[in-house]
């Protein structure tokens, strides 16, 4: 992984599973980006995060609710003093919630409550870092993480034309509604931030031995994360408005 | 049209656009289905479900506002005591709010409130209203109007693949997600009402002069509906959790 090409990375709901595996590996690669930001609702319940920061003190741990536009806005304003007039050059939309609901236990709440987390708020993250990304996209060019991106994790589960078959075994409505109206955010932001230079893509991290996969998924989280990190370090210009896995083949809508 | 194909047929949102031509056409037609229902959240204040009610007093008007459990659960007793034992044969999706929102003017209340609409409503009413598509689907075999059949109103607006160039001229944040995450929806019901012969797909009524689409579109409702029943009343299996328009030309996710 080229680490290096990117100068500063955000990344959500890095509490525990993807997200803090994807800061800690950040953290300890040879070519670090200079400036990595871990957020999450509550740093201070993670065992994760505090040890990651003694590990690596130089990591930014900051406080991001990402279901609060508050807690957006109040994080905006300590990035800016992080970053600086570089801008950010990623923001990695990870947080997300995820339950197996079939169409006899799906209810109204839950699949408002997950379109909530995993379709609306990474857009209102990705609209309130907006004048960060595009003062880093301002100072490069060509596409991909060196110059600036939203990466929303999203999931193979979210492809409509993948949901067929045994691909369908998994039941779950609100989760994989969510996926798919985040793949739809993804495709918006890309046709509205493409002409500022800011790549915009949905990537599936594979299914994850996480709290979220379960024990019996495919993949450790150091696969899954090494896999991401490899094909957002080679992301250009093609991949923009794109769905990919951690392997970096590219998936159906 | 053969519209003696179904039997019985129940259209939400028809007080007005496209679902009261819908209801419309259907009673107009010389061998139209013995019992249309025509639903809508107040019909008392449409002046189309009214006037439709005077010439064709045979049409079934009642009450059933798509956002309201109790709402949905009191339509059902009803068309329970319309049908009798022979079931419903389809239950036609209609319903929906729609609004142009740009990256600048999108806010999560309208995020949440065009999904609740246009994505967790129709998976709700069909919830609800299954039993009696179960029983008309066990009293007939293949796969089609004629048996049973879930029918969601989409958009190739909620199309992710088509999103892009210029058919993404029309910036909609919200419409967009929840025609994308309803199109999950036929997905998954698809997927888990297959067995029991009920058909399940989206259908895009194309681009129509109503109080949505605006004085500048492409059909009138009458030659939207015109050709949407005409697709509907040649449906197949072939059809079965997949995405149409009007003419009957499939369309990407």
């Amino acid at each position: 992984m080229s680490a290096g090409l990117w100068k500063s990375v955000l990344v959500t709901g890095s509490s525990r599973g993807l997200g803090l595996q994807l800061v800690t590996e950040l953290a300890r690669s040879s070519n670090r980006p200079g400036i990595i930001i871990a957020t999450a609702r509550d740093p201070t319940t993670s065992t994760g995060l505090q040890e990651l920061s003694k590990t690596y003190p130089g990591v930014h741990i900051l406080k991001l609710d990402v279901d609060n536009q508050q807690s957006i806005s109040s994080a905006l304003e300590e990035v800016k003093s992080i970053v600086g007039n570089k801008g950010l050059n990623c923001l990695i939309n990870n947080a997300a919630i995820g339950s197996s609901v079939d169409l006899n236990s799906v209810t109204p709440e839950a699949m408002m409550k997950t379109f909530q987390t995993n379709s609306v708020s990474p857009l209102f993250v990705s609209k309130t870092f907006l004048p960060l990304l595009q003062t880093a996209a301002a100072q490069s060019s060509g596409m991909g993480i060196h110059r600036a991106a939203v990466i929303n994790i999203s999931s193979i589960l979210g492809s409509i034309e993948s949901n067929w078959g045994e691909s369908a075994n998994l039941k779950s409505y609100a989760y994989r509604t969510s996926k798919a109206a985040l793949n739809m955010v993804t495709r918006c932001l890309a046709v509205d931030l493409g002409s500022d230079g800011i790549l915009c893509m949905s990537l599936h991290p594979g299914w994850v031995k996480t709290d979220m996969g379960g024990p019996h998924a495919d993949l450790t989280v150091e696969e899954s994360v090494s896999g991401m990190l490899s094909v957002l370090s080679s992301l250009t210009e093609d991949d923009h408005g794109g769905f990919k896995d951690y392997r970096g083949q590219k998936l159906p809508w």
